[in-house]
């Protein structure tokens, strides 16, 4: 969340000059995305990202990007939209960094989402999996089962200084999944991120998605097991991480209304968001463990998705993410 | 350069209601302003930048530079205007932190602004000044010359860290000002800040100030030193940075142009320069020496302005400032 590359306006303007976007009147940083510097470009012709690509982004992994959200956006998606420069590239060069502009999305995200709200993302989501069917690119997902032994060996025994226990939890989970990963379920893109953040909303509703540079192909069952975790926690009163129901209920009816989950990702659910608990918790201990003392960007805290993996790990069946309190397994 | 303060949508909704700007259609935190956090806030009626002060502003002056913006766009300076809720307050809390609501002003900063854009640098600092005339209120300088022998202090021995000989370089320049500094020159508001980054040009015209958060009242001569230092200099071939007399004559000639300097402050200008160079590697050596290491933001070298001190003691007549290399005195 900080501009890591400071872009100056003789830079900007010999980068702007490939475009038919007509002369600056605005420039400034913004803090939005994780991974990347941004910046909002207002010329006479309309409003604008400017994203230049840091390096935890792959820079083979960029046409990959950005042919997606062409093809997401001509397909409905509202998401930012690559401009091309006047020889039609998508991606240029700023700063010594590979840099693109797309446009930019009115709307703002949702610190806490209502049922409603929730209901729009799982619609969201069913409509992106949708539009994605006929993109003709693949990318493996980085970040997937494959990637969290790894992951995990990176954070060793240190785990327990995020939380007591926390090594044994990992070293159980990464068993569980070694086993009993689902395989055969339908694949496509997924977003692999929806988190609030990288929602808008507008008047109400659902204006715009954002921030795909996680997208990826895998089993679409499991880019809803990431949204469950993202949107259906509360913090209870005694900080911790607590599932409710209504608004998983929301969620999934509302990927549902677009596309029905078939009988194997039904099963699969309770695997998925467990695994995709994981995935957070992996990535976050990491940030957490690594992060320079003093620093402004406060990484997020990895106990958040203690307590989701932990809740996850009574789920017996998706009945129980639903509300049915009967399907509970034993706590 | 980052968003110290994170607002969540139910904070911001909850802030605007007092006001009647109605409802939000973009919200983003912005990497302008080293000491505060600033957001992007776009509404059905307008633009405007939401500000939240952070520790290194002072509570008790932000009536001060409230008004002072107010009073400055009343008589005409493209300022950032503080906009009043229902009830007229101009400050507000939100998170924990005073808040303020202030008009957006388009335009871009420049990174090495040309010689007429340092006219119109002068230009617009002169009209600060006039437009401040009848400001009733008054701020001392808290970064004047009384602040830098305590600030010498927190640095130290660590000077020489920073540049070897930087410690008693200080030490001699402390001993300039204590017994040379000027007295009795024409006092008023000051910006005390004036760098590129802080104006905004469009269209090839000055577009607007911003960033008013050291404006006080102080020798009025002071904030042209202080702007020949931060306009004027340019990086040469071997990283250091030169003095540029067409750049300076450009700065004053603007300044002039409004509000001709009398001649104790052209007397002055050489000794005033040296000090805002002094107050300036002060501020940054000490940035510089305490940042923590890893941190997104890297503070600016106060190296830079160790040049622009030593060219300054070589200055004896503002001649040398407008160019005239006859009136330099010795090396």
């Amino acid at each position: 969340m900080a501009v890591y590359t400071e872009v100056g306006d003789e830079d900007l303007a010999g980068f702007l000059a490939r475009y038919a976007c007509g002369a600056v009147r605005t420039f400034k940083g913004i803090a939005e995305g994780v991974e990347n510097t941004n910046y909002l470009v207002v010329t006479e012709r309309g409003r604008f990202i400017l994203t230049l690509y840091e390096k935890r982004v792959a820079e083979a992994d960029l046409p990959y990007f950005l042919a997606l959200l062409s093809h997401l956006a001509a397909r409905g998606v509202s998401c930012p939209v690559p401009v091309a420069d006047r020889s039609g590239a998508l991606l240029g060069t700023l700063c010594g960094r590979r840099a693109a502009l797309v446009t930019f999305l009115d709307g703002v995200s949702l610190r806490r989402p209502r049922p409603e709200q929730c209901a729009a993302a799982g619609e969201a989501l069913a409509l992106l999996h949708r539009a994605g069917r006929d993109f003709a690119l693949d990318r493996p997902n980085a970040l997937g089962p494959a990637a969290w032994p790894p992951l995990a060996a990176r954070i060793g025994p240190r785990a327990d200084e995020v939380a007591p226990g926390l090594a044994a939890l990992i070293a159980a989970e990464l068993d569980a999944v070694a086993t009993g990963w689902p395989t055969g379920l339908p694949q496509g893109v997924i977003h692999a991120d929806l988190f609030p953040d990288n929602v808008f909303f507008l008047d109400g509703r659902l204006s715009g998605i954002i921030d795909f540079y996680f997208a990826c192909t895998d089993a679409l069952a499991y880019d809803l097991a990431v949204s469950l975790n993202a949107w259906c926690f509360d913090v209870g009163p005694d900080g911790c991480h607590v599932y409710d129901p209504v608004k998983g209920r929301a969620l999934v009816a509302g990927y549902e209304r677009v596309r029905p989950l078939d009988p194997a990702e039904r099963t699969a659910l309770p695997t998925l968001a467990r695994g995709a608990a994981l995935r957070f918790l992996l990535t976050r201990a990491i940030d957490w463990l690594h992060h320079p003392a003093g620093a402004l960007v406060v990484p997020h805290d990895p106990r958040d998705y203690i307590d989701r993996l932990t809740f996850h790990r009574t789920v017996e069946t998706v009945a129980t993410y639903e509300g049915d309190a009967t399907a509970r397994g034993v706590a």
